[in-house]
């Protein structure tokens, strides 16, 4: 049953996934159409350079002016893998108003105004797409609205950015500190030379918006995301995580609060068991940890970014937005339906790792359990370490409230025995 | 945009898997109302013994004549977990025939008669999924018939039973053998009373050819797949292969050949480096690394059995079923254009591991390398133990093909010097 009418794609943008997108759908015609049940068709390409070399791309398919392009009407789909949130957007919205769906690889956008763009799709009874735009090739947002549409997820954990999983592993490894760490992930590319997104967790915490948005049925904006980047870690936090026998990830955090009525979303950089599946993955790679009621725990794993991975996530949603032009319909929507409220990051449970240096004298753990205690965290274990006269204490909390560990730490701050809080890290993964 | 008219589902079989779903279709109705667009309502249940208690089924719905069912004319899914050959088949075409939709979680059918089903299901317009059937809760089905839709698979490598990896997780983390491993594993439920079906690799080979023809578009057939039991592996292969940095685990791995032009499937215990994803899946679970061209390096990994996470699985699909007949549409059917030849096991190229025992006296290893070398099968390293007259040789191969490999061992076997081959081990994963 194959229609000889070719589907027809445009481009916006041609950078290192936008390329891959090109060629891929050249080198896998044949295939693309068998799977599609029609050809597809490559109608144009908006570029901002039209003088760089476009290998296999006819000069003929590239303009500087997207906006003409996706008005031409004759459009199917709409493959926006620009970035960023101008002009990615209203070119988005007006390919819906003249009748493209579109296939999105962008997360800042879709984190920030998803709610508007579904909007905008369903308006013109066309699909919004964006499996690229979290954990790059993995497959992940079409599981969570799918596969698992039938159970109720209660928390995400996930290392979704590949750059500080590249860095932090390395630290790990070597030994290495932050800024060296860093600045090999520089040399091989992995970072890029402004490396704040990564490193400050902003492109984790869209991720983590995107996520929690779909696993929980809801609507996350950007700024629900409580973030903090990963720059602070250092190699005697890795020394500290060892002797705990745990690794430290940057982690994307979605939780279902345990009476259900409420959600949080977090990025930070946080301790995590050697045993936990999420501890062995390496390098630039990501992982999503998923637990849901029924299903129990699910891990998804790949590599999270690069042309050809993304360009792979891609051209899975471009060959269902075409599926489902030809058969009339459109895939799921928003599913927002549960509206749930997010919680500040106050109200978020886990564990923590507090090292503090303190005066090396009888009666100072007495006086930090007993601040502990006043604020109702309670104490897992605690590792006193005294060294010329100075002294650490390692304390490792049960669950409680981030508020609650705020106000002891503040307590802790003003006590005259305690030098100095040397680190925080929350524990997870149990 | 709810619609009010329930969606009706038919369940055949209500043992742990279909009272999962008839619970969660209760519990979760809500959600599943919300998320397909209109309320789903559980019609009728076929079982074979009506006399057992049911919880939270209303004993009115329960019928012992799952034909009559099937052929009410008003269903419009039916969720089949009966398993087996028959009465399945006949119920799921009867189905179809009388207007429904299916949902399976049945391997064994899918494996052995998928084309005639998909067949049936086309005839008649109607969805097939069976999301459930492999690797149980784990999101698989769905990515490789869609996420990687856009992209060109080349190899599957999983760990697609439970039973055999609890059973081999235990032989290694203890020193155990086969039969006190598998005893264990009896006593705590996750092997039944007869454990053929796991431990000869009969389940694991009607996955790995699930797998190999939706990753492939393709059509395998059970009997395409070489299938190889775990029972003779021993606490010393256990041994042998930690001497490599290696574990031991039963795959089912599904191939393109190199020039692109046939596939092949099998199912054997193997040696996998400790490094590799794979060797870190501990107890029952199961977990699938896919390999793609544009995608890279994948990996799935969850539960792969149980009545909630089948459940979840079995409601994943009947989400999708449920909104692809709301929309008046089906998803994907079968996708066998690609029509590629299954190559025999004598074609498959891997590494090996193989002891021999041979007589301790000088020239011994002259006489295997040249054996080997006759059969043009390279020798990566070897190892020359000497004890009480006796010694062993351990032979670790390059890549060659399992008939060069059967050559040479038949031909060792003919050695004056060559007492016996000890074991004979794949090593793949790398």
């Amino acid at each position: 049953m194959m229609r000889t009418r070719p589907l027809k794609v445009a481009l916006l943008g041609c950078g290192v996934v936008g390329s891959e997108v090109a060629r891929i759908m050249t080198t896998q015609a044949a295939d693309l159409a068998a799977r599609i049940g029609a050809p597809v068709e490559l109608a144009g390409v908006a570029v901002r350079r039209p003088d760089r070399v476009r290998e296999g791309i006819a000069p003929e398919l590239v303009t500087t002016d997207a906006t003409a392009l996706v008005k031409r009407g004759d459009l199917d789909v709409v493959v926006e893998v620009i970035g960023g949130i101008e002009p990615a957007r209203t070119l988005i919205t007006t390919a819906f108003a003249h009748g493209a769906s579109v296939v999105s690889a962008n997360k800042a956008l879709i984190a920030q105004d998803g709610a508007a763009l579904y909007a905008a799709a369903e308006e013109h009874g066309k699909d919004l797409y964006y499996e690229a735009a979290v954990a790059g090739a993995i497959p992940l947002i079409r599981p969570l609205r799918e596969s698992l549409a039938g159970d109720k997820v209660n928390r995400v954990l996930g290392i979704v950015n590949g750059t500080t999983n590249f860095i932090l592993d390395k630290m790990d490894s070597t030994g290495a500190g932050y800024q060296e760490a860093l600045d090999e992930a520089t040399a091989l590319g992995y970072a890029e030379a402004d490396p704040t997104a990564d490193v400050e967790g902003f492109d984790a915490a869209a991720k983590a918006a995107i996520l929690a948005g779909i696993a929980f049925h809801t609507r996350v904006r950007l700024d629900d995301v409580h973030r903090e980047g990963m720059t602070e870690v250092t190699a005697s936090d890795f020394a500290s995580a060892r002797e705990m026998g745990c690794t430290i990830k940057l982690l994307a955090i979605c939780e279902r609060a345990a009476d259900g009525g409420s959600v949080t979303a977090r990025v930070h950089p946080a301790m995590i068991p050697l045993t936990h599946p999420l501890a062995s993955v390496r390098g630039a790679y990501n992982a999503v940890f998923v637990e849901s009621e029924a299903a129990g725990q699910l891990m998804f794993y790949g590599p999270g970014a690069g042309g050809a991975p993304t360009a792979s996530a891609v051209l899975g949603d471009l060959v269902a937005v075409c599926r489902n032009r030809l058969a009339g319909t459109t895939g799921p929507g928003e599913s927002a339906y549960a509206a749930l409220p997010v919680s500040p990051m106050g109200e978020v449970v886990t564990r923590y790792h507090i090292s503090l240096d303190v005066a090396d004298k009888p009666g100072v753990l007495a006086q930090v359990a007993t601040v502990f205690a006043e604020h109702g965290v309670s104490i897992d274990t605690v590792r006193q370490q005294g060294k010329d006269g100075e002294a650490s204490l390692v304390v490792v909390t049960h669950r409680a409230s981030d508020a609650a560990l705020g106000g002891t730490v503040d307590a802790l701050r003003k006590l005259d025995t305690v030098r100095g809080v040397a680190s925080i890290m929350r524990v997870e993964g149990e």
